[in-house]
């Protein structure tokens, strides 16, 4: 029984990092590197069947555990329980590419590229970034070609991989939609809409408090704490029977029902799983579909991915909404790309402008505060504003996802990675820079 | 721990029937009818949260219990731990569909057939077929066209249901396209391959005999006997850590390592799953690559299916090559369409015509017996060979599933269903003559 459930600690690691940025690097206790790490190289699950001591299995305390955390991240559907997120039936819209002798010339361009890593006095190349983040896939797009396109480790083109707390801002941007089409009335009280969430600190919570993590409601992920609630979470969430004698709620829903009070709603923002979970609820109960339906019908589908995604789900069946999606690189591509051109997929409108507009506004700037890497930034509809001169926003997952989106460049970046580290801040000092250098690269060229 | 192992009762369950046929209908105790039981009346799952006693859960004693296994078999994955077996990337090749008015013509001509089932004296027409069989989707091919296709219960076109013992038949699929390319000796030992299977029973035993399942092998599938292997190997096949003190086999592979003889190889046909395991790892062993992976790039990429398919695993990742696989109705059109045109998908050879050859000419007619609703059958590389006058042959799985594939008529049926009985026995007498009454239509028709 306690097999499944720990996987959670991993896929519900806050983002959210204290430590100062100059020591972050530093801190780091040289685990095997990228290329050391590589699951090709480790040889894991190679072999019928593979050696014993290249067998990944449950529990994930095993199975997610670095370095074979990098093999698991593109298996994750084998070790659990999930819903597909289907593309439909038709043929793929294919993503336009730059001409070969371009793409392969900007490839070399973009790998010399140098950057100034946060908190370091030593210029990176592009490339070097690439290892230093332990980059499984990275997708760049721009002006609607893809310009750049490389898999490491376990990913490949037609691999899936973890999104991480991406699965957030998939969640956000249906709610956003729901928002703008009417469906969905952001100033409704939680209690409003899920009568039966009764006394938990979400009840009197408005729709809009939850999208961007106002809400004042108690939820540790202290892994270092057994009474945090990240356990009981986890616990609550493991697909399988709950043991003899469990006597916690059982359940994504049923947890948010228990949560307690801590702080006013509206306040600040605090980052906390809990809202997007309380966030799928509140759009499958007004759309009447769960968020994996809704994900393929609203984007999956009219973005013509070219692979089916997934979501694990809890014992009820109900979708991780925090953290449980796998998808392809390329389809994280076409969901950034239309996130990029107004909901606009060609010249079909797939969802409203406003909807984009609406995220990229951003949330509160002055209830911010925790993320050392991302000053004046905020979080709005479960997205990441930055902010800055680009007004670049992104989606944002532990180990090193992103789907970033800079609107002054017409770029699109995804990132797909299995860091030894999952909080993002220590992944962001070697990214964020990297991504702003490539976005004035690609600024400058000649159309 | 319990929890995921007793859906192998279900999966593993035989077709093999040995009560008297004329009895077979008279025995079933009235269960809910078709409709009585579709899943969208009894509105499993609906809702968000669905109410509890609409709840579908863990363990498989609850989730693949009759009527709750009419949702669950659109459902496994919500379950159960999965491989995909991809699709690829590319534009699925469409099917060619009868012209829309003729296939309105056909649909109310098909409907209206009648036929005599097995041991009884009253006619039925093929659409009370339909519901007698509680079937969830079927599709029929003609000269290359589909002519019909219906579905009903948990299944949509972009569905995918489980394919239950029709696995075995992908996997001695494989298996004989590697016979016949040379790269598996039908000839060899199990122990040639796969040095380490140790003293099993399956040590000395061909090849062949493991694909036609004539070997020695003691293994029972008595659900009433608690010392029947079925549930030792279910214990073994669980995808979850074992329980504490558990000291039998872990997966499927090191079951087969511990297998005791019964009776000599080659004597006779005993339908035993543990076969189409045992092949699974051979072909694996032999090819590379997971069955999973091999069925993505041998069948699944070159037929141009619509839908990537998936396999259950056990807890090392191991694909049940006994009865995992759930795919869409159509994509399992497309494998039959394949066996019927040997091997060919369009004017592309797929795998040698010899593969199909090799299958059509079927086992040892004189070893096989027990099956009374397939007088003078045999069993070959997996598949059901009928040697009726159209030479019929078939992948059959519990519960109603079926690729019928009839060569003399220029017929692929393919049937997914969920039937309260698991045995063929009980629903082929209202469905081998209802196949052979449209197989004889579709050959009246001019062309």
């Amino acid at each position: 029984m306690q097999s499944l459930q720990i996987i959670f600690f991993s896929l519900l690691v806050s983002v959210s990092v204290s430590a100062p940025i100059n020591t972050a690097l530093a801190e780091m206790k040289e685990p095997l590197s990228a290329q050391q790490s590589d699951p090709r190289v480790l040889r894991w699950m190679e072999g019928f069947p593979p050696p014993a001591d290249k067998l990944i299995t449950q529990p994930d305390s095993v199975y997610f555990s670095f370095p074979k955390l990098r093999w698991s991240v593109c298996h994750l559907r084998e070790f659990l329980p999930t819903e597909e997120i289907s593309r439909g039936l038709k043929a793929p819209l294919p993503l336009t590419y730059a001409p070969a002798h371009e793409f392969a010339e900007l490839r070399i361009a973009i790998d010399g590229l140098t950057f100034l890593p946060i908190g370091s006095s030593e210029e990176m190349t592009w490339e070097q970034s690439l290892f230093a983040n332990y980059t499984d896939g990275l997708l760049i797009l721009h002006k609607g070609k893809v310009v750049y396109e490389r898999y490491f480790g376990c990913l490949n083109e037609d691999g899936k991989h973890a999104a991480m707390s991406m699965t957030k801002s998939v969640t956000g941007l249906l709610a956003e939609i729901l928002v703008v089409e009417g469906a969905l009335d952001e100033n409704a009280l939680v209690s409003e809409i899920i009568p039966e969430i009764g006394g938990s600190a979400f009840a009197n919570a408005t729709v809009r408090e939850v999208m961007d993590m106002t809400t004042g409601v108690a939820y540790s992920e202290d892994y270092a704490d057994p009474d945090a609630d990240i356990w009981k979470y986890s616990k609550a969430a493991s697909p399988l029977p709950k043991p003899d004698g469990y006597i916690g709620p059982n359940g994504y829903w049923e947890y948010l029902q228990e949560v307690e009070p801590e702080g006013n709603h509206g306040d600040a923002f605090h980052y906390k799983t809990i809202n997007s979970d309380m966030l799928g609820w509140i759009i499958s109960r007004v759309s009447g579909k769960a968020v994996t339906d809704l994900a393929s019908e609203r984007l999956w589908i009219p973005m013509g991915a070219e692979q089916s995604a997934y979501q694990t789900v809890d014992g009820n069946g109900v979708p991780f909404a925090g953290g449980g999606l796998s998808a392809g690189l390329r389809d994280l591509g076409r969901l950034g790309a239309m996130m990029l051109n107004g909901g606009k997929v060609g010249s079909e409108q797939v969802f409203p402008e406003q909807t984009v507009r609406n995220i990229r506004y951003g949330g509160h700037r002055d209830k911010f505060a925790g993320f050392p890497t991302l000053p004046g930034a905020s979080y709005r509809s479960q997205w990441w504003v930055l902010h800055n001169d680009h007004g670049a926003f992104a989606a944002r997952g532990v180990h090193g996802q992103t789907i970033y989106v800079d609107p002054t460049a017409e770029m699109v970046l995804v990132r797909f990675a299995s860091h030894p580290q999952a909080k993002n801040g220590y992944i962001d000092p070697t990214s964020l820079p990297a991504f702003q250098a490539v976005a004035e690269y690609l600024m400058s060229l000649a159309d």
